[in-house]
């Protein structure tokens, strides 16, 4: 890894949430099949669109930067999505496995938040106005994937969240 | 992996959050020493010191609980620490290299905040008031640490931020 400028960390920190977001496209049609509560898989599978809309606007930052996209592998998105695999293969209850998938969901959310939070300020800082404005949008989605995640699980949003549910059977 | 209720979830998150603190109790020293910037090895050394708190906080946690900890392995906190370590290895610029430290330091912020909110909510929801309390604690100071690595990329706290160092070096 080379970083001799804010320039190199900002390339590094989108070709980072490239590879993160491209490890994600393939993953989430597992994890949303996976979820036995409706509301659920349908919130994963509409953030699987969100998400290849993400490698899309990355692609455009990079074509804004007139830098074609290092090669990288995130080690980190890599981790996040086995431990989301562990919860797939888990035995037990489904509403308690719908919460366990629900946790591992937003520690997966929470990585991209960090990342395009830091990108985006890289990019305010360089003056790159259209990379900010891109990194800007994905980032207020991933906030409100969260958000809607912590909904699912509390209740919020469906009256009986998948937490209630299985606190219920215990 | 067995959730056959959510005290089974709850415990499997503070095993997750047990094994991702040891890593970083381990793993945090020689970060904080790869830090070019006085005030971001500081702020790594007090968050080393809090991470210590933070282990000793969940061993209570399962001691309320009555609970044994169970022997986990967080493969999240561990792609996390390697990215880390990727960055420690890096040639370049100091400040810019203090930059990308601070981005996977925050990477590691959020993969907290995102377990001790879904446990923390567990707890509420099962009723188990002085895990809850713990786990407020340690949540606050995680989220205060991630606060300060923002204020620290972007001197909001010392005037002249690493990222701007390193944009003026650039």
């Amino acid at each position: 890894m080379q970083l001799q400028s804010l320039d190199d960390v900002l390339v590094e920190q989108l070709a980072d949430l490239h590879s993160a977001e491209t490890q994600l496209v393939q993953a989430l049609p597992q994890v949303a099949s996976s979820a036995s509560t409706p509301e659920l898989r349908t919130a994963l599978e509409h953030h699987l669109e969100e998400t290849r809309g993400h490698v899309r606007r990355l692609e455009e930052a990079f074509s804004e930067l007139g830098t074609s996209i290092p090669k990288e592998h995130c080690k980190g998105m890599e981790g996040l999505i086995t431990e989301g695999k562990d919860v797939m293969s888990a035995q037990g209850d489904p509403a308690a496995k719908d919460a366990a998938l629900i946790a591992a969901a937003q520690r997966v959310e929470h990585y991209e938040i960090a990342g395009y939070g830091t990108a985006r300020t890289l990019a305010d800082q360089l003056g790159h106005d259209e990379v900010k404005r891109l990194l800007n949008e994905t980032l207020d989605e991933e906030s409100a994937a969260d958000a809607k995640l912590t909904k699912l699980a509390t209740g919020g949003m469906f009256g009986s969240g998948v937490n209630k549910e299985a606190a219920q059977r215990a």
